[in-house]
């Protein structure tokens, strides 16, 4: 092992140095380099591979109520790698496994060996376990699946559509026989969820009357609204919503940046009229289900009944830049940082 | 029948003359004399005995999508009555038939025979019919037990706590087995619900902090709130939600009057934290179960397991201020208008 990590003794991470006010800044986070430290019982060491961004993240830098700690200064910033096994005190965990793990910003980390993931080789890129086959993809399975409820003929619209949550939204709500409608910021993108993915419609939420196209696309309402964004294109797609209709709460990114509580309108008496639910999700609430759902996700990907893109970027030193891309939709896909190969 | 008739020729109704912009007047109410019309075929005449007064009425005033069209200018003002029948040319009702009938705000009324409901004897006062024994003590009845899915030492919140739907899905509450709180306008109405409903606690809106009470009364958060109010009371309430939380919205009294629609916090972020849905509901969802429901209910009523409180104020020319008094909450239980004997 001595020489594996002979010419790598140092770990690079990235530390949160202030919690952003709005949007992050670079300078909020800070490199720092420290010893890899020695593996005690039942703990691997893991070289990291590929770091995942997620919208997520920008909760953990807040110092409030959430379903989990906030990442405290000073603390290694959080998120979800998938990396190599170089050390292991672990028994059901060898040197050479890939797993993902929550090691945040780093290039190296020490973790217990039962807290991590194996990734079973599905002939799929390692790089998929951190989305279509990974956190991303099993969110937009169950919380379709399982709050949506989709049958054929229902009108399903997916905002943040060409996004890693998103496109598979929209591709499974399409294998249901739903009549499937794409919120996204740009032509490109619009384009891609259209000709690639295969989605009836597409509001490019920049240049279009987001309310008046929903409408025009949905004229007997929507059945199911699966919300990556919240805000307006939220109030517009309830104004729309059906008779008994479904609203799967999932991400707010139009709201992490804000440094006061926005206000929007008042509409829970749209709900009476339409008999229609606004559900909360987290992928873990179907940890148990999570084996059949990815054996579903991997054979869909590998038939080519799943496409998906990513949008990978060089370097554990942009994680911070990568992040703040993300948070401005600056985005195409899945957005990861590969760190090492 | 002529001998009947012989001195009431006429009927008074209430026209809606305005359409009320913010709270209504008594101005936007006319009252006409007309003839009492024959009836036809499958049609019965019917003499109004009391009158609901019900906040959902308010949205039948507004231009404007629900899930029912709105009373015209010129037309009878709508609402829910309880009369007996003095002609019939329907079968299965006979001359002296007690039935309930949204005939609207007038002493008399022609309507075909299927359309009313025959009020079963059940040793409870004709007025029941109309609150407890009907669409009110339904609507909590399948609202708190359809939507909500009380389970022993679940912490339950009502807003509108002394009203004809809130007392009941308070009561119904504590046979569940809930911790329920009550949130109400006077220390009149929470002494009611603390001491004669037997509510564990209660919150004057008027004069507490319902956000600190609501997280002192419900350290573990609030599993269900039923929500008859909307507004700043419902953010409290969402703010406090507990892991699995439902909402169920049954009414949004503090917006019916308002101009412009109101503006609120952005909290669907609260829902994805605590995985609680928000869900409408209209008491016509269950026509099905009604029967049983009803005698479920009237069973309760019977053996004192669930008490009422009944607000009757005196004569059909009172009606356009009684319904502003029930704007603005100064009615204390199910408000009624008693028409004739």
């Amino acid at each position: 092992m001595e020489n594996i990590l002979s010419s790598e003794l140092i770990n690079r991470q990235w530390i949160l140095k202030n919690r952003p006010i709005g949007y992050p800044k670079e300078s909020d986070f800070e490199i720092k380099s420290v010893e890899i430290p020695e593996i005690s019982n039942d703990e691997i060491l893991i070289k990291t591979l590929f770091m995942s961004l997620d919208p997520y993240m920008r909760g953990r830098l807040r110092d409030a109520k959430s379903y989990t700690k906030p990442v405290q200064i000073g603390e290694v910033m959080t998120g979800e790698i998938v990396g190599r096994v170089i050390r292991s005190n672990y028994n059901s965990i060898k040197i050479g496994d890939i797993v993902t793990s929550h090691l945040g910003w780093q290039e190296w980390g020490v973790t217990k060996g039962y807290s991590v993931s194996k990734v079973q080789n599905n002939n799929a890129p390692i790089s998929t376990s951190l989305g279509i086959l990974g956190m991303p993809g099993l969110t937009a399975y169950f919380g379709l699946l399982k709050i949506g409820n989709p049958v054929p003929g229902d009108n399903l619209v997916v905002s943040a559509a060409s996004g890693a949550v998103g496109a598979v939204v929209g591709q499974i709500g399409k294998m249901a026989g739903c009549n499937v409608i794409g919120i996204a910021g740009s032509d490109e993108k619009i384009d891609y969820i259209k000709n690639d993915l295969e989605f009836d419609f597409g509001i490019n939420y920049k240049t279009e009357n987001i309310e008046k196209k929903l409408s025009e696309y949905c004229p007997n309402g929507i059945n199911i609204y699966f919300d990556n964004v919240g805000g307006p294109i939220t109030d517009a797609a309830i104004d729309n919503i059906a008779l008994g209709g479904r609203v799967i709460v999932c991400g707010q990114i139009s709201q992490y940046n804000d440094v006061n509580q926005a206000k929007g309108p008042r509409n829970l008496w749209t709900l009476i009229r339409t008999r229609s639910k606004i559900q909360g999700m987290l992928v873990s609430d179907w940890a148990d289900e999570k084996e059949e759902a990815l054996s579903r996700l991997s054979s869909w990907v590998s038939t080519g009944k799943l496409k998906y893109k990513e949008d990978i970027r060089e370097g554990l030193d942009n994680a911070p830049k990568t992040f703040i891309d993300l948070m401005n939709g600056n985005n195409f896909g899945k957005l990861l940082v590969h760190v090492s190969d």
